[in-house]
């Protein structure tokens, strides 16, 4: 059974302490693929929302201090349960407090799948690399050892997006090539993938693998989607229902 | 002249306090209709909003004790004011605090609508049932009677929405055989279903037939937006704009 | 060059701290014109976001004290670097708290662009007007003269929308008649305007011209976008499009 057989068969509960500009999209990608979303961020469930799921997805899109700690709740009581968390360390670099944060997440948390685009995640790794908002303006010139290295580091998953994307652990490194150009004019589909990945990686014993099929699950529907359109919400739309098939 | 005539006509306010992952469709929806929506949560302006209202719609999608705490101050203002109060108790049963902070609300607020999936409102009512997140897996076999002591204990409309929708009063309890399969693979069709219900109860003064109303419109046209599509996001904005016309 | 040229050749930042019913047409209209969008308040980055930025978009939908709080700190960073401030005074005049706030915020802050329908900027001039939750009941019969007053006393420029779009300076009033009917009936369609009046401020020295443009701009890919369409989201796409081509 594929990966996506499998989510489908088990509808596993996707939990993500998101962003506010992306949480329909979020929710939405994940009903898609087939799995169940919950958008939850009051400390008072944390605990018990994530004892019912099989994936843990942050994004720190729209952070306070407050969605932090709720944050750090739910990823230790995943790390505890044992399921996968997805940190995406969305504007990481664009301010003292995103860089501080993401760090701080990844420090009380086991975290599974570390996602950035090239800038966050050279900024993250003290490897140069510069954010405008929550857009890349370059990173490191080596940043698949840049990506190895803090997989290594943390022992996790090292998704480095961009034109390809990097898939990186500590023994390995391997490029999704998938995509299409419009999807970086869309706004949310940096957030969708990390929504994507945590579906395959809670019902997958390999964080490596069930990452690398994400990423070419989500960038061959982008392909499909794009196809003879160069409009970004009608590719949005299409993106949606292109994967709800 | 009809519910939706009334509505158009009259241009009632319809104040939200709801989650933050379906917060436009809601809005739109509401407005598709002919209504005028407004989403406001700050303590500071509650009442006062309320005074302006013909209608207040309350939502724990995305619950906080603040976002609890201003649902009240509203609610109350709402019942001196006598305008009807439609509650979803989004993922009831999910976490403890979703069925206490449920329960809380009813406590406090008189509401004129309870709304909730199968597994919501079995747990709402002590009668078993079980939510994954924000979806029913099952509840109670006799979920029927159980809406209908529901609303006879509460003195409110209790509809318990699935493959059909069951409207029930201390008296009488019916059903809507309304709606289209898809409705179940868009996030936010039950949300809306919740603006639907406080526009047509907001210009009624029955409020079982105005819920009754408003499930059949709204199964109607979902039935008329999923005609020939089998794509989630296609779908819903055939719905938004198929209930504008 | 064109301001829409340098938008693109510039790709500025355009900081928001908006409502979260509309928070992605406002990050996705921003992105389509060529800027980059950032939606964060936390008040731990306000500074040190806005230090980055090219223009910073106020908008009151779902205020909350501490929403206002993160926008007077954003504000005032916004002054000392001097980039322009856009504020967007949403159901001013519908509670106390929000025509108070509004006030607040031209208070501590140097607007450079006030934007609000007739009901708000009446309400906020003190000329009568009245305001159902976000919608426009009525305002100033001599709407022109109050905006020009406003624009005077604030030394900013007005912007009152509606069927026609007033702009207005100390000096001079412009009428901007482009758009459609249909965008009165697309949840969104004024915060949006916003953002395009960030984006085009952010590139000019001329903040009264700039505005104009920006409001043509936009009503000028409204009526392309409203051509033989008569439904609300099938539109709102169409503009998102439009706009990116």
């Amino acid at each position: 059974m594929s990966l996506l057989e499998k989510i489908r068969k088990q509808k596993p509960l996707i939990h993500h302490i998101t962003n506010w500009v992306t949480i329909y999209d979020c929710a939405q990608i994940t009903r898609s693929i087939g799995a169940l979303p919950v958008m939850a961020h009051a400390k008072e469930e944390m605990e018990e929302m994530v004892s019912i799921s099989s994936a843990l997805v942050l994004n720190i899109g729209t952070l306070t201090p407050e969605l932090i700690e709720a944050q750090i709740l739910a990823g230790k009581k995943a790390n505890e349960k044992g399921i996968p968390v997805v940190l995406d360390i969305v504007g990481c670099g664009a301010t003292t407090f995103r860089t501080e944060m993401s760090k701080k997440l990844v420090q009380d948390i086991n975290i599974s799948i570390l996602k950035g685009n090239q800038g966050e995640i050279s900024v993250f790794a003290g490897a140069g690399g510069e954010v405008r908002g929550v857009e890349s303006l370059g990173g490191s010139d080596d940043i698949k050892n840049v990506a190895r290295s803090l997989a290594k580091k943390h022992d996790c998953v090292v998704i480095v997006t961009g034109k390809e994307d990097i898939i990186a652990s500590a023994e390995k490194v391997d490029i999704c090539n998938r995509g299409h150009r419009i999807m970086g004019e869309v706004v949310g589909t940096g957030c969708m993938s990390a929504s994507v990945l945590g579906c395959f990686a809670s019902v997958s014993e390999n964080i490596f693998d069930a990452s690398l099929e994400a990423m070419r699950f989500y960038g061959y529907h982008g392909e499909r989607a794009a196809d003879e359109v160069n409009a970004p919400m009608e590719f949005k739309k299409r993106l949606l229902d292109e994967i709800a098939k």
